[in-house]
Protein backbone atom coordinates (compact mmCIF):
# COMPACT_ATOMS: atom_id res chain seq x y z
CA UNK A 1 0.00 0.00 0.00
CA UNK A 2 1.31 3.57 -0.39
CA UNK A 3 1.15 6.21 1.45
CA UNK A 4 -0.62 9.21 -0.37
CA UNK A 5 2.83 11.63 -0.82
CA UNK A 6 2.32 14.97 1.13
CA UNK A 7 3.35 17.73 -0.68
CA UNK A 8 5.66 20.40 1.16
CA UNK A 9 4.36 23.64 2.12
CA UNK A 10 6.51 25.36 -0.66
CA UNK A 11 5.41 23.06 -3.45
CA UNK A 12 1.44 23.45 -2.50
CA UNK A 13 1.84 27.45 -2.34
CA UNK A 14 3.27 27.41 -5.77
CA UNK A 15 1.04 24.29 -7.21
CA UNK A 16 -0.17 25.73 -10.64
CA UNK A 17 -3.12 24.78 -12.78
CA UNK A 18 -2.45 25.20 -16.84
CA UNK A 19 -5.65 26.36 -17.72
CA UNK A 20 -3.89 27.19 -21.53
CA UNK A 21 -0.11 27.13 -22.83
CA UNK A 22 1.48 29.88 -21.48
CA UNK A 23 -1.49 30.57 -18.58
CA UNK A 24 -2.33 29.26 -15.33
CA UNK A 25 -3.75 29.67 -12.34
CA UNK A 26 -2.51 29.60 -8.98
CA UNK A 27 -3.40 30.51 -5.07
CA UNK A 28 -2.23 32.53 -2.41
CA UNK A 29 -1.18 30.65 0.43
CA UNK A 30 -2.24 31.40 4.04
CA UNK A 31 1.00 28.85 5.12
CA UNK A 32 2.90 31.85 3.41
CA UNK A 33 0.78 34.58 4.61
CA UNK A 34 3.12 37.67 5.44
CA UNK A 35 1.46 41.05 7.63
CA UNK A 36 -0.26 42.39 4.83
CA UNK A 37 -0.06 40.29 1.76
CA UNK A 38 1.97 37.30 0.20
CA UNK A 39 5.45 36.85 1.48
CA UNK A 40 7.49 37.51 -1.66
CA UNK A 41 9.35 34.96 -2.08
CA UNK A 42 6.82 32.77 -2.97
CA UNK A 43 5.14 34.86 -5.57
CA UNK A 44 9.00 34.87 -6.91
CA UNK A 45 8.78 31.07 -7.04
CA UNK A 46 5.19 31.21 -8.51
CA UNK A 47 6.58 33.55 -11.38
CA UNK A 48 9.44 30.60 -11.85
CA UNK A 49 7.44 27.86 -11.79
CA UNK A 50 5.37 29.58 -14.49
CA UNK A 51 8.32 30.72 -16.79
CA UNK A 52 9.89 26.86 -16.17
CA UNK A 53 6.89 25.96 -17.91
CA UNK A 54 8.02 28.01 -21.41
CA UNK A 55 11.25 26.74 -21.25
CA UNK A 56 12.71 23.20 -21.78
CA UNK A 57 15.64 21.86 -20.04
CA UNK A 58 18.87 21.79 -20.44
CA UNK A 59 18.51 25.60 -20.12
CA UNK A 60 18.38 26.44 -16.81
CA UNK A 61 16.88 30.21 -15.48
CA UNK A 62 20.21 32.54 -14.56
CA UNK A 63 18.25 35.87 -13.51
CA UNK A 64 14.56 36.30 -12.61
CA UNK A 65 13.30 40.19 -11.96
CA UNK A 66 9.87 40.55 -10.01
CA UNK A 67 8.17 43.43 -9.86
CA UNK A 68 5.13 43.80 -6.70
CA UNK A 69 3.06 46.05 -8.17
CA UNK A 70 0.16 45.98 -5.77
CA UNK A 71 -1.07 45.08 -2.41
CA UNK A 72 -2.91 41.59 -2.32
CA UNK A 73 -5.81 40.00 -0.69
CA UNK A 74 -5.96 35.93 -0.35
CA UNK A 75 -7.76 34.30 -3.79
CA UNK A 76 -7.31 33.37 -6.60
CA UNK A 77 -3.99 34.40 -8.73
CA UNK A 78 -3.61 33.96 -13.02
CA UNK A 79 -0.06 33.88 -14.55
CA UNK A 80 0.08 35.12 -18.37
CA UNK A 81 4.23 33.92 -19.52
CA UNK A 82 5.14 34.47 -22.81
CA UNK A 83 8.37 33.35 -24.55
CA UNK A 84 9.73 37.03 -26.12
CA UNK A 85 12.60 35.08 -27.37
CA UNK A 86 14.77 32.27 -27.65
CA UNK A 87 18.31 32.34 -28.65
CA UNK A 88 21.17 30.10 -28.76
CA UNK A 89 22.29 30.83 -25.20
CA UNK A 90 19.69 32.53 -24.06
CA UNK A 91 15.48 32.48 -23.78
CA UNK A 92 13.80 35.33 -22.38
CA UNK A 93 10.27 35.24 -20.29
CA UNK A 94 7.85 37.23 -19.53
CA UNK A 95 4.86 37.67 -16.98
CA UNK A 96 2.06 38.89 -15.50
CA UNK A 97 0.32 37.96 -12.60
CA UNK A 98 -3.22 39.64 -11.53
CA UNK A 99 -5.82 39.13 -8.75
CA UNK A 100 -9.02 37.55 -9.46
CA UNK A 101 -10.47 41.51 -10.52
CA UNK A 102 -7.40 41.77 -12.46
CA UNK A 103 -5.29 43.99 -11.06
CA UNK A 104 -2.09 43.96 -11.89
CA UNK A 105 0.00 42.75 -8.59
CA UNK A 106 3.12 41.24 -10.27
CA UNK A 107 5.16 41.50 -13.02
CA UNK A 108 7.94 39.59 -13.71
CA UNK A 109 11.05 39.22 -16.79
CA UNK A 110 12.93 35.46 -16.24
CA UNK A 111 16.25 34.45 -18.39
CA UNK A 112 17.19 31.32 -19.22
CA UNK A 113 20.70 30.04 -20.19
CA UNK A 114 22.54 26.91 -22.13
CA UNK A 115 25.49 26.70 -18.98
CA UNK A 116 28.52 24.19 -19.91
CA UNK A 117 31.72 23.80 -18.65
CA UNK A 118 33.84 27.34 -19.00
CA UNK A 119 36.76 29.10 -17.05
CA UNK A 120 35.25 29.27 -13.29
CA UNK A 121 36.01 31.20 -10.69
CA UNK A 122 34.66 32.23 -7.24
CA UNK A 123 36.48 35.90 -6.03
CA UNK A 124 34.00 36.05 -3.05
CA UNK A 125 34.40 34.46 -0.29
CA UNK A 126 32.04 32.39 2.57
CA UNK A 127 32.65 34.32 5.73
CA UNK A 128 33.56 31.92 8.89
CA UNK A 129 31.25 31.23 10.91
CA UNK A 130 29.24 28.81 13.76
CA UNK A 131 28.13 26.14 12.35
CA UNK A 132 24.16 26.46 11.97
CA UNK A 133 23.81 23.70 14.62
CA UNK A 134 25.78 25.77 17.27
CA UNK A 135 22.95 28.68 16.86
CA UNK A 136 19.87 28.91 18.18
CA UNK A 137 16.51 29.16 16.08
CA UNK A 138 14.66 32.27 15.96
CA UNK A 139 11.77 32.05 17.40
CA UNK A 140 8.46 32.58 15.24
CA UNK A 141 5.89 35.22 15.57
CA UNK A 142 2.00 34.73 14.61
CA UNK A 143 1.67 37.97 13.13
CA UNK A 144 3.84 36.58 10.07
CA UNK A 145 2.99 33.14 9.04
CA UNK A 146 5.36 32.78 6.53
CA UNK A 147 8.08 33.16 9.51
CA UNK A 148 6.83 29.72 10.66
CA UNK A 149 7.87 28.52 7.28
CA UNK A 150 11.81 28.94 7.51
CA UNK A 151 14.41 27.88 10.38
CA UNK A 152 16.54 31.42 11.03
CA UNK A 153 19.25 30.95 12.71
CA UNK A 154 21.43 34.60 13.31
CA UNK A 155 24.63 34.62 13.58
CA UNK A 156 24.80 38.87 13.65
CA UNK A 157 22.18 41.52 13.09
CA UNK A 158 19.28 40.23 15.01
CA UNK A 159 16.46 42.09 15.19
CA UNK A 160 13.41 43.18 17.66
CA UNK A 161 10.39 43.80 15.79
CA UNK A 162 8.79 45.75 18.59
CA UNK A 163 11.59 48.22 19.75
CA UNK A 164 10.53 51.77 20.86
CA UNK A 165 10.12 54.39 17.93
CA UNK A 166 12.62 56.68 19.74
CA UNK A 167 15.56 54.66 19.57
CA UNK A 168 18.33 55.88 17.85
CA UNK A 169 18.91 54.24 14.24
CA UNK A 170 21.57 50.84 14.27
CA UNK A 171 24.68 51.94 12.67
CA UNK A 172 24.67 49.36 10.32
CA UNK A 173 21.63 47.00 8.49
CA UNK A 174 23.78 43.90 8.07
CA UNK A 175 22.83 40.45 9.13
CA UNK A 176 24.11 37.08 8.56
CA UNK A 177 22.35 34.09 9.38
CA UNK A 178 22.10 30.41 8.52
CA UNK A 179 18.32 29.88 7.11
CA UNK A 180 16.46 26.48 5.79
CA UNK A 181 13.16 25.43 5.04
CA UNK A 182 11.09 24.65 8.59
CA UNK A 183 10.05 21.39 6.81
CA UNK A 184 13.36 19.90 5.24
CA UNK A 185 13.11 19.96 1.39
CA UNK A 186 16.39 19.69 -0.66
CA UNK A 187 17.48 23.33 -2.01
CA UNK A 188 16.41 23.26 -5.64
CA UNK A 189 16.35 26.96 -7.87
CA UNK A 190 12.26 26.81 -6.73
CA UNK A 191 13.59 27.46 -2.86
CA UNK A 192 16.76 29.29 -3.56
CA UNK A 193 14.54 32.45 -5.24
CA UNK A 194 12.15 31.97 -2.65
CA UNK A 195 15.13 32.25 0.20
CA UNK A 196 16.11 35.51 -2.13
CA UNK A 197 13.71 37.31 -0.66
CA UNK A 198 13.59 35.90 2.96
CA UNK A 199 15.68 38.92 4.23
CA UNK A 200 13.75 40.63 6.36
CA UNK A 201 13.53 44.21 5.34
CA UNK A 202 16.30 46.44 6.02
CA UNK A 203 14.44 49.31 7.97
CA UNK A 204 13.37 46.60 10.49
CA UNK A 205 17.11 46.10 10.95
CA UNK A 206 17.98 49.48 10.89
CA UNK A 207 15.42 51.17 13.42
CA UNK A 208 15.15 47.37 15.37
CA UNK A 209 11.03 48.06 15.08
CA UNK A 210 8.75 47.19 12.22
CA UNK A 211 7.91 50.22 10.03
CA UNK A 212 5.45 50.68 7.00
CA UNK A 213 7.36 48.85 4.09
CA UNK A 214 7.45 46.62 1.48
CA UNK A 215 9.72 45.36 -1.52
CA UNK A 216 9.00 46.86 -4.67
CA UNK A 217 11.60 45.28 -7.33
CA UNK A 218 13.22 42.11 -6.55
CA UNK A 219 16.37 40.61 -9.11
CA UNK A 220 17.63 36.96 -7.83
CA UNK A 221 20.87 35.71 -10.14
CA UNK A 222 21.19 31.97 -10.04
CA UNK A 223 25.14 30.81 -10.25
CA UNK A 224 24.23 27.34 -8.85
CA UNK A 225 24.83 24.01 -10.78
CA UNK A 226 22.41 21.37 -10.16
CA UNK A 227 25.63 19.48 -8.34
CA UNK A 228 25.80 22.09 -6.28
CA UNK A 229 22.14 21.82 -5.13
CA UNK A 230 22.43 18.06 -4.69
CA UNK A 231 25.48 18.88 -2.53
CA UNK A 232 23.92 21.06 -0.30
CA UNK A 233 20.65 18.89 -0.10
CA UNK A 234 18.42 19.66 3.01
CA UNK A 235 21.23 21.43 5.29
CA UNK A 236 20.98 25.27 6.03
CA UNK A 237 22.69 28.01 3.59
CA UNK A 238 24.64 30.49 4.91
CA UNK A 239 22.77 34.07 3.95
CA UNK A 240 24.44 37.69 4.37
CA UNK A 241 22.42 41.13 3.83
CA UNK A 242 22.93 44.51 3.71
CA UNK A 243 21.83 48.12 2.61
CA UNK A 244 23.11 51.21 1.51
CA UNK A 245 20.82 54.10 1.67
CA UNK A 246 17.65 54.77 3.19
CA UNK A 247 16.04 58.26 1.29
CA UNK A 248 12.72 59.50 0.07
CA UNK A 249 10.63 56.47 0.75
CA UNK A 250 12.75 54.19 -0.64
CA UNK A 251 15.89 51.85 -0.01
CA UNK A 252 17.82 49.52 -1.72
CA UNK A 253 18.81 45.80 -0.22
CA UNK A 254 21.58 43.61 -1.22
CA UNK A 255 21.92 39.76 -0.77
CA UNK A 256 24.19 36.68 -0.85
CA UNK A 257 23.62 32.93 -0.49
CA UNK A 258 25.82 30.60 0.25
CA UNK A 259 26.02 26.76 0.36
CA UNK A 260 27.94 25.41 3.52
CA UNK A 261 30.69 24.63 1.61
CA UNK A 262 31.24 27.61 1.02
CA UNK A 263 30.09 28.02 -2.97
CA UNK A 264 27.93 30.94 -3.81
CA UNK A 265 24.89 29.99 -4.98
CA UNK A 266 22.98 33.38 -5.53
CA UNK A 267 22.72 36.77 -5.47
CA UNK A 268 20.20 39.17 -5.08
CA UNK A 269 19.27 42.77 -4.96
CA UNK A 270 15.83 44.59 -4.18
CA UNK A 271 14.64 47.71 -4.03
CA UNK A 272 12.28 48.72 -0.87
CA UNK A 273 9.69 51.15 0.14
CA UNK A 274 8.93 52.56 3.29
CA UNK A 275 7.17 55.20 5.28
CA UNK A 276 8.67 57.03 8.45
CA UNK B 1 19.28 85.01 -34.78
CA UNK B 2 18.73 81.81 -32.55
CA UNK B 3 21.39 79.51 -33.20
CA UNK B 4 20.03 76.17 -34.05
CA UNK B 5 20.31 73.73 -30.58
CA UNK B 6 23.37 71.19 -30.91
CA UNK B 7 21.98 67.97 -29.44
CA UNK B 8 24.14 65.94 -26.63
CA UNK B 9 25.20 62.86 -28.73
CA UNK B 10 22.98 61.22 -25.50
CA UNK B 11 19.84 62.92 -26.31
CA UNK B 12 20.97 61.96 -30.32
CA UNK B 13 20.64 58.65 -29.62
CA UNK B 14 18.11 58.46 -27.45
CA UNK B 15 15.59 60.36 -29.69
CA UNK B 16 12.26 58.97 -29.85
CA UNK B 17 9.33 59.73 -32.05
CA UNK B 18 6.22 58.54 -30.91
CA UNK B 19 4.10 56.64 -33.31
CA UNK B 20 1.27 56.40 -31.01
CA UNK B 21 0.33 56.48 -26.85
CA UNK B 22 2.91 53.42 -25.76
CA UNK B 23 4.72 53.25 -29.04
CA UNK B 24 7.38 54.85 -30.56
CA UNK B 25 10.18 54.46 -32.81
CA UNK B 26 14.11 54.93 -32.56
CA UNK B 27 17.18 54.46 -34.18
CA UNK B 28 20.22 52.49 -33.27
CA UNK B 29 23.83 55.06 -32.82
CA UNK B 30 26.26 55.16 -34.95
CA UNK B 31 28.07 57.37 -31.81
CA UNK B 32 27.73 54.98 -29.59
CA UNK B 33 28.01 51.47 -31.23
CA UNK B 34 29.72 48.84 -29.40
CA UNK B 35 31.95 45.76 -31.25
CA UNK B 36 28.48 44.04 -32.04
CA UNK B 37 25.93 45.79 -31.35
CA UNK B 38 24.74 49.08 -29.15
CA UNK B 39 26.22 50.02 -26.11
CA UNK B 40 23.59 48.50 -23.76
CA UNK B 41 23.59 52.05 -21.58
CA UNK B 42 21.90 53.84 -24.41
CA UNK B 43 19.38 50.80 -24.68
CA UNK B 44 18.91 51.48 -21.01
CA UNK B 45 18.57 55.25 -21.16
CA UNK B 46 16.23 54.41 -24.67
CA UNK B 47 14.12 51.99 -22.41
CA UNK B 48 13.78 54.74 -19.34
CA UNK B 49 13.20 57.96 -22.01
CA UNK B 50 9.80 55.10 -23.31
CA UNK B 51 8.83 54.68 -19.60
CA UNK B 52 8.55 58.23 -18.96
CA UNK B 53 6.41 58.90 -21.65
CA UNK B 54 3.76 57.08 -19.40
CA UNK B 55 4.07 58.34 -16.25
CA UNK B 56 3.66 61.80 -15.29
CA UNK B 57 5.69 63.40 -12.78
CA UNK B 58 5.92 63.58 -9.61
CA UNK B 59 6.98 60.20 -9.61
CA UNK B 60 10.18 59.58 -10.67
CA UNK B 61 11.76 56.36 -12.19
CA UNK B 62 13.61 54.13 -8.81
CA UNK B 63 14.45 51.03 -10.36
CA UNK B 64 14.96 49.58 -14.04
CA UNK B 65 15.66 46.18 -15.06
CA UNK B 66 16.59 45.79 -19.23
CA UNK B 67 17.14 42.23 -21.08
CA UNK B 68 19.10 42.32 -23.35
CA UNK B 69 17.63 39.40 -25.93
CA UNK B 70 19.27 39.35 -29.13
CA UNK B 71 22.25 40.34 -31.09
CA UNK B 72 21.07 43.83 -32.94
CA UNK B 73 22.62 45.28 -36.20
CA UNK B 74 22.41 49.10 -37.20
CA UNK B 75 18.64 50.22 -37.57
CA UNK B 76 15.40 51.36 -36.68
CA UNK B 77 13.91 50.32 -33.05
CA UNK B 78 10.18 50.10 -31.93
CA UNK B 79 9.46 50.34 -28.30
CA UNK B 80 6.09 49.40 -27.01
CA UNK B 81 5.49 50.81 -23.05
CA UNK B 82 2.63 49.59 -21.01
CA UNK B 83 1.59 51.63 -17.53
CA UNK B 84 0.56 48.22 -16.34
CA UNK B 85 -0.25 49.51 -12.56
CA UNK B 86 -0.08 52.76 -10.91
CA UNK B 87 -1.08 52.51 -7.55
CA UNK B 88 -0.74 55.89 -4.79
CA UNK B 89 3.12 54.99 -4.10
CA UNK B 90 4.28 53.47 -7.40
CA UNK B 91 3.94 53.09 -11.04
CA UNK B 92 5.04 50.17 -12.94
CA UNK B 93 5.79 50.16 -16.90
CA UNK B 94 6.68 47.27 -18.99
CA UNK B 95 8.57 47.60 -21.97
CA UNK B 96 9.34 45.64 -25.28
CA UNK B 97 12.22 46.93 -28.01
CA UNK B 98 12.03 45.11 -31.47
CA UNK B 99 14.34 45.62 -34.47
CA UNK B 100 12.87 46.34 -37.75
CA UNK B 101 12.58 42.23 -38.53
CA UNK B 102 10.33 42.25 -35.32
CA UNK B 103 13.09 40.36 -33.73
CA UNK B 104 12.97 40.91 -29.69
CA UNK B 105 16.04 42.76 -29.04
CA UNK B 106 15.56 44.04 -25.45
CA UNK B 107 12.18 43.92 -22.58
CA UNK B 108 12.37 45.58 -19.58
CA UNK B 109 10.29 46.54 -16.24
CA UNK B 110 10.90 50.59 -15.12
CA UNK B 111 8.91 51.15 -11.80
CA UNK B 112 8.62 55.17 -10.95
CA UNK B 113 7.79 55.85 -7.03
CA UNK B 114 6.19 59.09 -5.41
CA UNK B 115 9.27 60.22 -3.59
CA UNK B 116 9.30 62.73 -0.26
CA UNK B 117 11.19 63.31 2.99
CA UNK B 118 11.20 60.59 4.98
CA UNK B 119 14.20 59.15 7.52
CA UNK B 120 17.06 58.91 5.39
CA UNK B 121 20.37 57.49 5.71
CA UNK B 122 23.34 56.48 3.80
CA UNK B 123 25.39 53.40 5.36
CA UNK B 124 27.51 53.24 2.38
CA UNK B 125 30.38 55.87 2.28
CA UNK B 126 32.34 56.85 -0.74
CA UNK B 127 36.51 55.91 -0.83
CA UNK B 128 38.95 58.57 -0.31
CA UNK B 129 40.19 58.78 -4.00
CA UNK B 130 41.90 61.52 -5.73
CA UNK B 131 40.30 63.52 -7.52
CA UNK B 132 39.35 63.03 -10.99
CA UNK B 133 41.62 66.07 -12.56
CA UNK B 134 44.55 64.95 -11.55
CA UNK B 135 44.45 61.28 -13.17
CA UNK B 136 45.09 60.61 -16.35
CA UNK B 137 41.72 60.04 -18.98
CA UNK B 138 41.52 56.33 -20.78
CA UNK B 139 42.39 56.34 -24.15
CA UNK B 140 39.76 55.85 -26.76
CA UNK B 141 39.87 52.69 -28.86
CA UNK B 142 38.63 52.24 -32.49
CA UNK B 143 37.34 49.02 -32.04
CA UNK B 144 34.36 50.78 -29.99
CA UNK B 145 32.80 54.06 -30.70
CA UNK B 146 30.53 54.23 -27.25
CA UNK B 147 34.19 54.71 -25.77
CA UNK B 148 34.85 57.98 -27.29
CA UNK B 149 31.67 59.01 -25.87
CA UNK B 150 32.94 58.92 -22.17
CA UNK B 151 35.67 60.10 -20.11
CA UNK B 152 37.29 57.11 -18.00
CA UNK B 153 39.87 58.10 -15.34
CA UNK B 154 40.72 54.97 -13.60
CA UNK B 155 41.77 55.19 -9.55
CA UNK B 156 42.47 51.56 -10.12
CA UNK B 157 41.47 48.03 -11.41
CA UNK B 158 42.42 49.58 -15.17
CA UNK B 159 42.66 47.22 -17.90
CA UNK B 160 44.37 46.19 -21.30
CA UNK B 161 41.78 44.65 -23.83
CA UNK B 162 44.77 42.77 -25.55
CA UNK B 163 46.43 41.23 -22.79
CA UNK B 164 47.87 37.45 -23.75
CA UNK B 165 45.70 34.58 -23.89
CA UNK B 166 47.66 32.27 -21.40
CA UNK B 167 48.17 35.12 -18.72
CA UNK B 168 46.97 33.92 -15.85
CA UNK B 169 43.66 35.91 -14.58
CA UNK B 170 43.58 38.40 -11.88
CA UNK B 171 43.04 38.20 -8.10
CA UNK B 172 40.28 40.49 -8.59
CA UNK B 173 37.91 42.07 -11.07
CA UNK B 174 37.32 45.39 -9.19
CA UNK B 175 37.58 48.64 -10.64
CA UNK B 176 36.96 52.65 -9.50
CA UNK B 177 37.17 54.94 -12.15
CA UNK B 178 36.01 58.82 -12.83
CA UNK B 179 33.55 59.06 -15.34
CA UNK B 180 31.32 61.62 -17.41
CA UNK B 181 30.03 62.40 -20.42
CA UNK B 182 32.90 63.35 -23.15
CA UNK B 183 30.99 66.48 -24.50
CA UNK B 184 29.60 67.87 -20.89
CA UNK B 185 26.08 67.51 -20.54
CA UNK B 186 23.98 68.08 -16.61
CA UNK B 187 24.02 64.39 -14.85
CA UNK B 188 20.14 63.68 -14.92
CA UNK B 189 18.56 60.06 -14.51
CA UNK B 190 18.71 59.91 -18.64
CA UNK B 191 22.36 59.62 -18.43
CA UNK B 192 22.68 57.92 -14.67
CA UNK B 193 21.57 54.88 -15.78
CA UNK B 194 22.88 54.43 -19.29
CA UNK B 195 26.30 55.08 -16.52
CA UNK B 196 25.74 52.34 -14.61
CA UNK B 197 25.96 49.97 -17.79
CA UNK B 198 29.26 52.04 -18.80
CA UNK B 199 31.46 49.84 -16.63
CA UNK B 200 33.45 47.05 -18.93
CA UNK B 201 32.58 43.88 -18.20
CA UNK B 202 34.46 42.11 -15.79
CA UNK B 203 35.78 39.34 -17.17
CA UNK B 204 38.15 41.73 -19.30
CA UNK B 205 39.35 42.82 -16.14
CA UNK B 206 39.89 39.44 -14.62
CA UNK B 207 41.42 38.12 -18.24
CA UNK B 208 42.84 41.33 -19.10
CA UNK B 209 41.82 40.99 -22.51
CA UNK B 210 37.87 40.72 -24.76
CA UNK B 211 36.64 37.39 -24.66
CA UNK B 212 33.24 36.50 -25.50
CA UNK B 213 30.87 38.16 -23.65
CA UNK B 214 28.33 40.51 -23.38
CA UNK B 215 25.39 41.30 -20.68
CA UNK B 216 22.36 39.76 -20.34
CA UNK B 217 20.33 42.18 -17.76
CA UNK B 218 21.15 45.15 -16.10
CA UNK B 219 18.85 46.00 -12.77
CA UNK B 220 19.68 49.65 -11.98
CA UNK B 221 18.41 51.22 -8.66
CA UNK B 222 18.20 55.28 -8.62
CA UNK B 223 18.91 57.11 -5.35
CA UNK B 224 19.50 60.93 -6.61
CA UNK B 225 16.87 63.76 -5.80
CA UNK B 226 16.62 66.20 -8.38
CA UNK B 227 18.75 68.49 -6.27
CA UNK B 228 21.61 66.02 -5.89
CA UNK B 229 21.61 65.50 -9.81
CA UNK B 230 21.73 69.54 -10.04
CA UNK B 231 24.50 69.74 -7.43
CA UNK B 232 26.71 66.95 -9.32
CA UNK B 233 25.86 68.78 -12.53
CA UNK B 234 28.62 67.98 -15.60
CA UNK B 235 31.40 66.92 -13.36
CA UNK B 236 32.88 63.18 -12.98
CA UNK B 237 30.87 60.74 -10.89
CA UNK B 238 32.65 58.19 -9.19
CA UNK B 239 32.13 54.21 -10.12
CA UNK B 240 32.87 51.43 -9.00
CA UNK B 241 32.19 47.91 -10.21
CA UNK B 242 33.13 44.17 -8.77
CA UNK B 243 32.23 40.82 -9.84
CA UNK B 244 31.46 37.44 -7.24
CA UNK B 245 31.45 34.64 -9.30
CA UNK B 246 32.31 33.31 -13.28
CA UNK B 247 31.05 30.16 -13.61
CA UNK B 248 29.44 28.13 -16.81
CA UNK B 249 28.98 30.78 -19.39
CA UNK B 250 28.05 33.91 -16.87
CA UNK B 251 29.03 36.12 -14.45
CA UNK B 252 27.32 39.05 -11.99
CA UNK B 253 28.41 42.36 -11.89
CA UNK B 254 27.67 45.23 -9.65
CA UNK B 255 28.28 48.65 -9.52
CA UNK B 256 28.14 51.66 -7.55
CA UNK B 257 27.42 55.59 -8.73
CA UNK B 258 28.72 58.43 -6.70
CA UNK B 259 28.70 61.91 -6.58
CA UNK B 260 31.94 63.68 -5.96
CA UNK B 261 30.75 64.53 -2.77
CA UNK B 262 30.37 61.54 -1.32
CA UNK B 263 26.30 61.12 -2.57
CA UNK B 264 25.39 57.61 -3.39
CA UNK B 265 23.74 58.46 -6.86
CA UNK B 266 22.64 55.01 -8.13
CA UNK B 267 23.37 51.08 -8.02
CA UNK B 268 23.30 48.46 -10.15
CA UNK B 269 24.17 44.83 -10.81
CA UNK B 270 24.20 42.76 -13.94
CA UNK B 271 24.06 39.50 -15.41
CA UNK B 272 26.76 38.94 -18.09
CA UNK B 273 27.04 35.81 -20.68
CA UNK B 274 30.76 34.92 -21.60
CA UNK B 275 32.36 31.97 -23.46
CA UNK B 276 35.65 30.50 -22.43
Amino acid sequence: MNMPAVKHPLDEATTLEVLEPGYCAAHTSAAYWNMNGPFGGVTTALMLRAAGLMVAPPMEVVALTVNFCAPQSPGRLFIAAREVRRGRWTSHVTLQMQADDATVVATATAVFGLRQPTFAKQLDRMPAVPPAKDLPSMAGDPRFAWLQQYDFRFVEGTLQLDGPADAPSQASAASMLWVRDRVARPLDRLSLVALCDSFFLRIFHLRQRLTLAGTVTLTAHLHASDEDLARQGERHVLGWADASVFTRNFFDQRAQLWGDDGTLLATSTQLAWFKE
